[in-house]
């Protein structure tokens, strides 16, 4: 009987490759060795020069065909010499692994992988184990999880479950999971008046006091006061500016951009037009032209409390003690597109360094997220 | 008896002169010797490197001293290739003289130099007659007519009334004089919060929605509309930027800037008041901190319409058969540092292309002009 797969050597390993999106850096090369040694049937579903690698074990179209899904890419090092230990290292000194993807997501990855293998080596289901891992989640996503979405849609695989392996835990291990997300959108706008003599405003049409109105109306009230598994939708302005150098005059032109965030009481679609009927009231009472460009990351999505979350939340608690939340908070992540699929939730670990400078986790979150993730296919397949 | 000066032939001479602020360019000293001659006494008053120019005919302290004021100085070129004439050459073509400065001012000083030359030459009056002509009104003017007042008021030397040369008429000659203008002042904020994810505004402080809030609040009321000499105070924002390069963080920092033009019902006091209430009570609101820079131009003035304003009113109506409008509309000029040494008012010809390309003038408005100051000064001493 082959020896367990240990998930902190794993990925360690896998922090060494340098993998920042969209180099392959031989962390996809490594999964696929160590899982087709245990018997997955292993297909890298490259796309556009984007490295990506399905790999099941068990009959296709099974019954039950558990997925997981996560990336190897990381953000790049930032501020290399701030880091107290080489970023592509794998150092691990007194408990504590340090690395880029060390949260995001080396280490999911290393711990479902480690999961999957061990289960069917022990245990052999009565069904299906999909792994479905991703070079690009970091980037555009556009060739990443998609890609290996639609290889699946053409190829008649299928995932009956799938579990995202993102870090979700804000601050304490088991403490929450993801059951969906917000939306996100950005919209930006570009105002066009008449420029004219700061002395003699009504002769102008001023692009800069037609976005005020516009930015003014759109943070008059809340988008919403949350719906019963989201937090309220959230507007933010992120940009205003002009770049005129002369404060006796007013300008030809202004640009603003608010970037949304919203739950299931709204769509891309519904939020549009509500953008689009504030700008179109604002050029009503200025005069002044308000084009504008929208950009929709995701729609929300909600996989709704059930079965599956249950199963997930009992697993979390088996391990650590704690029954995890189920928010819908936070950015985007894959899960996005994985919704229309099959039934989505995402749990990891503690996510509090991601992207940042020293990236680290206790080496003792990976051995538990093993373990939950085992526990996970364990009860699935029971 | 001499020869009558030849106002055309003197703003001809005067544009010829390449007295881009702060250039001298030998305007000031082909003026100083024509005032000479006709028994000026001239004084150069330079400060800091700015020329400027005193000549008095008559006695020192006299009862009445009757005072003209203008600038010899510039603006730049603009397009140099986009002119159709020479901006330096002074060229005359179909009755009209084409240059930098052929309405902005140099036609007017051209055509009160003139006039106050044959005046004091033909009709010797029982009193002074002043010129105090600036080498910088365009630029900082700070050294420009100020110059000249401290010198005067440190020399005893004194006007009794003074008119400024501008151009005072939107299109039609005669049509217009001032009698007071509106204060100026701009103010520019900054805004500094806290930064953030744009997926968690309640986590940052987000200074553009501040700023959003604070340009809303001003420009929510008029300021006021209108006293009984004045238009209506206007206020305009000129600029709004952060350089925010990321659509997806909310920025620590954000810049506007308002300019305003205001009537005696305020104060640039008074209105730093006013922007500071804004500004702290949206500090209350949101917790972003608001600094303020405010810097005031000119406070507003009035030379209330009575005798003095009559006498001009008169002489115009006398050569044009047009009533000129009393007005306080219009930008800053130097009647905003004289009016603290004695009543002012201002009149000139049409100012149509002051500070564009292809700048000119009717020669049939500089004679006109000539004869009106002619005007002035009979009517004044008589």
């Amino acid at each position: 009987m082959s020896k367990p797969v240990d998930p902190v050597q794993l990925s360690a390993d896998l922090i060494r490759c340098n993998s920042v999106t969209p180099a392959e850096g031989g962390a996809l090369v490594l999964l696929e060795g160590l899982l087709t040694d245990a018997g997955f049937e292993c297909t890298r579903v490259d796309r556009e020069g984007i490295p990506n690698l399905f790999a099941r074990w068990g009959a296709k179209g099974a019954n039950r065909s558990f997925g997981f899904n996560g990336h190897t890419d990381v953000v790049p090092v930032g501020d290399a010499d701030a880091w107290t230990h080489d970023p592509f290292g794998g150092e691990i000194k007194d408990g504590v692994l340090w690395g880029r993807g060390a949260t995001d997501m080396k280490t999911g990855v290393a711990a479902f992988a480690a999961a999957a293998v061990d289960f069917v080596r022990q245990t052999p289901p009565d069904g299906a184990v999909i792994l479905a891992i991703t070079g690009d989640e970091e980037g555009d996503a556009e060739h990443g999880t998609t890609a290996l979405l639609d290889w699946m849609a053409a190829n008649n695989e299928r995932m009956t479950h799938c579990l995202v392996g993102e870090p979700t835990c804000p601050n304490v291990m088991g403490e929450m999971m993801k059951i969906g997300r917000r939306g996100s959108m950005t919209c930006w706008f570009t105002a066009t008046g008449v420029q004219g003599h700061s002395a003699y405003p009504h002769r102008a049409k001023n692009p800069l006091s037609a976005l005020v109105r516009l930015l003014s109306r759109l943070e008059a009230q809340p988008l919403d006061a949350g719906t019963e598994h989201f937090d309220a939708s959230t507007l933010a302005i992120t940009t205003v500016d002009c770049g005129n150098p002369a404060t006796n005059v007013i300008p030809a032109r202004g640009h603003a951009t608010v970037n949304i965030r919203f739950n299931d009481g709204h769509s891309g679609a519904s939020l549009t037009e509500w953008l689009a009927s504030h700008a179109r009231a604002v050029e009503a009472e200025t005069g002044v032209q308000i084009a504008m460009r929208v950009q929709i990351s995701g729609e929300s999505f909600l996989t709704p409390p059930g079965e599956f979350s249950d199963l997930i939340a009992r697993a979390v608690e088996a391990e650590t003690g704690r029954v995890p939340e189920l928010s819908t908070s936070g950015g985007t992540s894959d899960a996005r597109f994985i919704k229309n699929h099959c039934p989505v939730v995402e749990f990891g670990l503690v996510g509090k360094t991601m992207h940042q400078v020293d990236e680290r986790i206790e080496i003792e979150q990976i051995e538990q997220l093993k373990a939950i993730y085992t526990r996970i296919l364990t009860d699935y397949f029971a």
